[in-house]
């Protein structure tokens, strides 16, 4: 019995203390098939080892949502075994392409932690740190998430919650060595949109929808060795239903959002993110992006784009987001927060 | 909302116009095994690199049809966004093997123009070519869709209907170069039955049958990078069903056909097809043949032999085909009619 | 008609014959991926190329069971098509690790058969061999199965009934060259306990359960090019249900017991082996293990581990194997006895 992990509970993190999480994974073609049979994932530059050459890569890059489910994935059983609830994410940065071949492993720190008012749960907060096999760091983010305690009577820690960027400036951001717009094929890359033609404030109904399946969720989530039970044991709830991986609805939004950002190629930054209501099988999922900012970088061609991508219900309103209360409406299931690279 | 790709309607077609297709794809092992997991595709050629060098190949090729189904599924953001109807496939070659690690694109001519009588939609035909990495075609067909007109009091386009060969000759097929069946092992292809077992008139019942699932017809359809909606959005059609890709239904009555046709290695040639009627989740679909025609060919131990597929669903009368009205039976969804490639 | 295999019949084997499967399989990183999307794996020999090494091989291979499932999958159309009952496995012993891009073919010799009282069927024991493309085995087991008579007037065959090991010793384990545990990093491989933190006679109750999906083992059964109508056609059987492949149990309940047996790294040996209860979609699938024997090996910090394995359906009472009247509990699915390598 004492040989399975049970998990951390709130009284086990220590200000400061690095985690190694286990279980390194090499990523490769594989993995990319499988990521554009999951996804209806179109862009060039992650399709298309000649679109990404045109673009000043080696090759086609491994999907950046790819790099980030595995960092994340390998957190699970450390930070969200018994976790209540995903709270938010915040200075997330791509520090370097994920290629096929590469080996994945991730650190966290904590760096936060307060206990909640009713003494039987805390907020944790890690910067989780992802490393290639050359000890390089691929993918940095903040997340914090509730955690319950295993005795409501250990002591509470000293709180220290930690002073966040609400949004991470353009110069921050990681622009992948040698990348360059200035020969980018509009027609290849399936929309003549540029970086100027959107303006900050617009509005973006991707149109497409897909119904959500058992099989499809859960072999995604597997793929990131994402061992959390709902996601995989319908008789974990009450209601027999399993929920569904966040990360899976943001990838699904993130394709579908293809349809109008074709040529929101990288993603570089995650300002934060919000997973705003359960999504189960048989929902049909839509998604509608907000420009929130645009910046101009060193890279010859290259534009940086903040945008908003919200995941909804079928069903919902036209870009629903809250209500009058400030509230997300019951439709919405994801808001998400990043900047992506566009060609000017 | 004008960034979203709307499609083309019927009076967006010129004839004579060649419209480059987006997202082009880099097809690799991982596509291969993700192809041998949702079909039950067993040809050795494509099973084994080791068979395809005894056969004169480099290695083993990406199965034809998923070379197909890439092709096509490029077009459909271009072609049949709005279409009602796939009418029907003429002149189809395969010219090249595509490799592990080729990168694929497509390009389709506007090759026929017909408005309908109802003056609402059209006939668009169009000669589609995909092209590997050096600008070498690959595959080549034609293909003609009913088209919505987006303004009904557009004006009719001259009429142009294309004059397509019923069959291609054996002497237009293209063998692959260095094919060679001389040194053919009929046990480890699973069957002793050669080119010269086959007559012309004899039909093959394919014994088994596979069950549909949602999350496999959509993870196929996905990888091919076809984003028609009715194949994803359980909300699109009144019954809340999703409509089967036809290709889904071409590759597992193809894979079936392995049982008394598993010599017939190399898909060289689409003389016609029809997407009889239409297919849904939990349909059981069976698979029977009819040799058309046979051919030799200039490569040592090389046949060509031209087979008529037919993929039923589950209850369909013995070699179910077309009813004494001269229409296909209700249970008939798919009538293929193809050349391949066989040991002598 | 006579083009398609209907299989073997009992009286269609004899003593002493070799019969050479069909459909070699090259097999590579797009196997390790869907493996990885199909099942919970996270051993991390067989996730990451660098851990791998780390522990003295050139890369990380192919799951054991994925070469274990390969090899079974080809034998299907030559000895189970017409098998009532898998009845069990033995002297199983995994010889070479599969490597990426390694081609695998199988051969069965037929060592037992004994037709059964009614005159009806009759038991058939095989050696099965997998090979590399070196022809170097990979893989040797001994299975028996029930297979009907075409002809219930067949003569009976003289009755050779094998004699077979029980277990294997640990001397006649084949450990893979190189293998070297000394600098073995328990944290990456995400648990602490050695070798010689086990018991003989200590149980671990794996504590995860996945419930099964259709798509998910059909896709599975697929990629081992396992043919066998069962679990492909809801039409097979009387209540539309599709049986699945004890492989995919097998595999599932390996990869839950990771938690808990992080370190049983490489499976080197299969003693013995029931499907318990047959399985269908729905079912929530859990394990647990016992420890039934222990040997050092003269390889680096490596140490041998005997171990059951056993899948039980939700609900089954704890550690649930066998009533009072020695037969398995209904919601047993697999009794498993395996040998795999642990660092000491």
């Amino acid at each position: 019995m004492a040989k399975t992990n049970s998990g951390r509970f709130f009284e086990d993190y220590r200000i400061g203390e690095v985690i190694a999480h286990a279980v390194p994974r090499t990523v490769a073609g594989g993995e990319r098939a499988l990521y554009h049979a999951l996804y209806p994932a179109r862009h060039a530059l992650y399709s298309s080892d000649e679109f990404a050459r045109d673009c000043g890569l080696d090759a086609s890059p491994i999907d950046d949502l790819v790099a980030f489910h595995i960092v994340f994935g390998k957190t699970v059983p450390d930070i969200s075994l018994n976790a209540v609830a995903n709270l938010g994410y915040a200075e997330g940065r791509w520090l370097k392409p994920v290629w096929p071949g590469d080996t994945l492993r991730a650190e966290s720190q904590v760096i936060g932690l307060k206990q909640n008012s009713n003494g039987k749960s805390g907020v944790v907060w890690v910067r989780t740190r992802g490393y290639n096999q050359d000890d390089e760091a691929v993918l940095d983010y903040i997340r914090w998430v509730m955690v319950r305690k295993r005795d409501p009577d250990a002591a509470a820690p000293d709180t220290l919650v930690p002073d966040l960027k609400p949004v991470l400036a353009a110069q921050d951001l990681v622009i992948p060595e040698g990348l360059d717009f200035a020969r980018y094929d509009f027609t290849l890359a399936g929309e003549r949109h540029r970086w100027g033609d959107y303006e900050i404030g617009e509005r973006i109904d991707h149109v497409d929808g897909v119904t959500i399946e058992e099989a499809e969720h859960m072999m995604a989530t597997r793929l990131w060795q994402n061992t959390a039970k709902v996601h995989f044991d319908a008789t974990n709830r009450p209601d027999g239903k399993r929920l569904i991986y966040g990360g899976h609805i943001i990838s699904l939004a993130r394709s579908l959002s293809f349809n109008g950002l074709a040529n929101a190629q990288m993603i570089v930054g995650l300002n934060a993110g919000a997973h705003a209501n359960p999504c189960f099988t048989g929902d049909t999922v839509r998604a509608w992006s907000e420009v929130l900012d645009k910046a101009e970088t060193t890279h010859p061609g290259v534009g940086a784009i903040r945008l908003r991508l919200v995941a909804v219900k079928h069903g919902a309103p036209a870009f629903a987001l809250r209500g009058d209360d400030g509230k997300y409406l019951p439709e919405v299931l994801l808001d998400l927060d990043y900047w992506a690279l566009m060609p000017m």
